[in-house]
């Protein structure tokens, strides 16, 4: 029997078109948050189950988490999420560190998951964090990135929408309407569910039917603004008021709640406006509590994370996605028998840049033109012993269909235009 | 009780310094092998277990593979090595790539093994695979790129050297010499521990007493050329001839057997020739019997392996680390209540290509400066309102300890010439 040629179920195969267009989206997130000052890290996939058990969410740890035993004996998870892993690495050198300091990474995640559109059992996730800054400054840089980030693949304002909401103005709000203790995270969570098809069935199985009709009519009837009202909703105003500034629209939303418990002040996500793809992109908040669950001094931290398939399906509904070359420029197709006397041409064509493959098939030549055409190559160059002694070669645009008769300089300083993707 | 801050045993962190060696040495790798016309591919860390008990080799497979059930009854695996992978992907769409087709990737490995000096759990490596040359050509340029790239890190040729050998040519000198059958691959893998400590130990444990002697005459006496005499071994001599031309040594090395059961033909690997890392660092083999046992044609493959942990061991060793610079290029530091007028000056050294942090920490201009040196980022820049109304900016080099006064095109033009690792 052969073996399947199937990848895992809900992972992805990145054939070289496909890894093309994630080098293109790395590239351009790598761009915009080094131009913050973020500085690149990463950790292993592999950590220890304790770590997600924490404050991940008992949904992902219970129902979502690859976790394994090890040959030794450890319990071990595939990373879900990158936030553990970097509070772990913040917090094991926590004195050494310098402050306000900013991490970004691209880490792979897994979580088993029915794959459906725009969710995969794995995916790559910006990870955008700064640690250090109590202050609203750092929640508006960090909605500042995930603007620019947008802007930096050339989307318009219009194409995207911002909201932000307060846990610690929530609490506030429904303390004052007399709910606390136990019932506030229920009641979060239905605030969560406004305008979708579970809020009925979760406002039934959630709270005594006495209740119902009260938590009814205050959640739907409370305003978005509601929040700026608390005291921890001058924040929201003054967040508000700072992108404002830099021209960045962002809106209250009461009913904007992330699934991570570690959230715990502000909070935003980003909405596609578009109707075919209407939905959540991606967001994140303030998680000043995490840090300092590795016994160190608590550190305030404000982060966000962008999934590659949320984006990728961003771009593609927006047309945002430019046309991307191949990493190869040419292919060189050697006429008669001259494999030795073609190196020192291969040779300097490299040392200048230029991206050349050698078709060492042994073929005939037409054969050979066939798969240059096929391979999405754009150019063909012909070497023979007449080319080489003349140094006049011919480079065929395989797009377009013309020649031209070159010298090797001229040669590269045509291919090595810088046109890369990456 | 607090959480752990350490990674997984035998995986590694990496810090913002550690990333960005990893980040010179992977685009160095990409240069070098994009140079000779190979495109990136990648595939999912986790695989089907069947994938590797077919080929990967058994002390892998049984001891050293992470493999557990999903929640879904599959039995699933870290992959361990990416050659299975991409022969995967290759016979997936057997008919509609063009060849020869040119691959190469950076995956994430890992293997459960005692971490040692230059073998850890999890390491990177470059895989680089050509498909569809069956001549020796495909091999020689495997073994140029292998070239290619430690002289693209900066190595000398008698910094490493580079050894050859054959399946084929062994099987054949076996035979003339009367062993065939299951014998051969014991005889093999004792030619493998020649001149180690465990050559006899395998010899006792393996072969009858009364063969011992005669085995043990003919391995330690047969020459590493006297592959070069049998049928197979004329491509040996071709090859070592086609690589002399393009300046590159390598030696016929009979006791030279790469781990992997795939290999079919020449097999080579390079050495370190440094007395303090004197070992085996990577290599790789012509493996034309892999894509077939997926059910499609069968295509002439020759490919090797190179991994991050033992390049970065040769580098050091040989002192090929250049120096490596942060990503960030300056820390801005606010004179004053200026936070919302230093935002157009701060987009337009971002727009020009300066990547600019912000202290947004509100702490004293002592502390924030002190801050910025401890950080390793060269630059420090001054804004406050006289700054801003005559464009006239100070710009501290923090590591010479100088001091500029400059308008912000001026200090973009300094900040921002090309000087990043990637």
């Amino acid at each position: 029997m052969s073996l399947s040629t199937q990848p895992y179920k809900g992972a992805r195969d990145f054939y070289p078109e496909d890894k093309r267009l994630q080098k293109y989206m790395f590239s351009t997130l790598r761009k915009v948050v080094e131009s913050y000052g973020y500085q690149e890290y990463d950790a292993p996939i592999l950590e220890s189950f304790e770590l997600y058990a924490a404050k991940t969410g008992d949904e992902i740890v219970n129902e979502q988490l690859y976790s394994f035993e090890d040959k030794g004996g450890r319990r071990v998870a595939i990373r879900p999420e990158m936030t553990p892993s970097v509070s772990r690495m913040v917090a094991a050198r926590r004195q050494e560190l310098s402050y306000p300091l900013r991490l970004y990474s691209i880490p792979n995640l897994w979580r088993y998951e029915r794959p459906q559109r725009g969710r995969l059992r794995e995916h790559w996730q910006l990870n955008v964090d700064l640690f250090g800054v109590d202050g609203v400054e750092g929640d508006a840089e960090i909605i500042q990135i995930a603007d620019a980030i947008l802007k930096g693949f050339g989307a318009s304002p219009s194409m995207y929408k911002i909201r932000v909401n307060s846990r610690r103005a929530m609490h506030e709000l429904l303390e004052a309407k007399g709910y606390t203790g136990a019932i506030v995270t229920k009641v979060i969570a239905l605030f969560d569910r406004l305008g979708k098809p579970s809020f009925d069935k979760f406002l039934d199985e959630n709270f005594a039917s006495e209740d119902r009709g009260k938590l009814n009519d205050f959640i739907t009837n409370v305003p978005g603004t509601a929040i700026l009202e608390t005291t921890a909703g001058k924040k929201v105003t003054e967040l508000v008021s700072i992108l404002a500034n830099v021209g960045i629209t962002v809106e209250p939303d009461i009913t904007l709640n992330r699934g991570f418990e570690y959230y715990d002040d502000i909070v935003f996500e980003v909405f596609d406006t578009d109707p075919e793809n209407n939905r959540s992109m991606f967001g994140g908040g303030r998680y000043n509590g995490l840090v300092g669950l590795f016994g160190v001094d608590p550190l305030p931290t404000v982060g966000f994370g962008m999934g590659d398939v949320t984006l990728q399906g961003f771009l593609e509904v927006h047309n945002l996605i430019p046309r991307l070359v191949p990493e190869t420029d040419a292919i060189a197709i050697l006429i008669g028998n001259v494999y030795s006397q073609a190196q020192p041409a291969l040779r300097q064509l490299r040392k200048s840049g230029v991206n050349i493959a050698l078709d060492t098939s042994g073929r005939k030549l037409d054969s050979q033109i066939r798969s240059a055409v096929k391979s999405g190559t754009r150019y063909a160059l012909f070497i023979g012993e007449q080319e080489l002694e003349s140094n006049s070669f011919k480079l065929r645009d395989l797009e377009k269909g013309e020649e031209k008769q070159l010298s090797l300089d001229e040669i590269a300083s045509t291919l090595s235009v810088p046109h890369r993707n990456n």
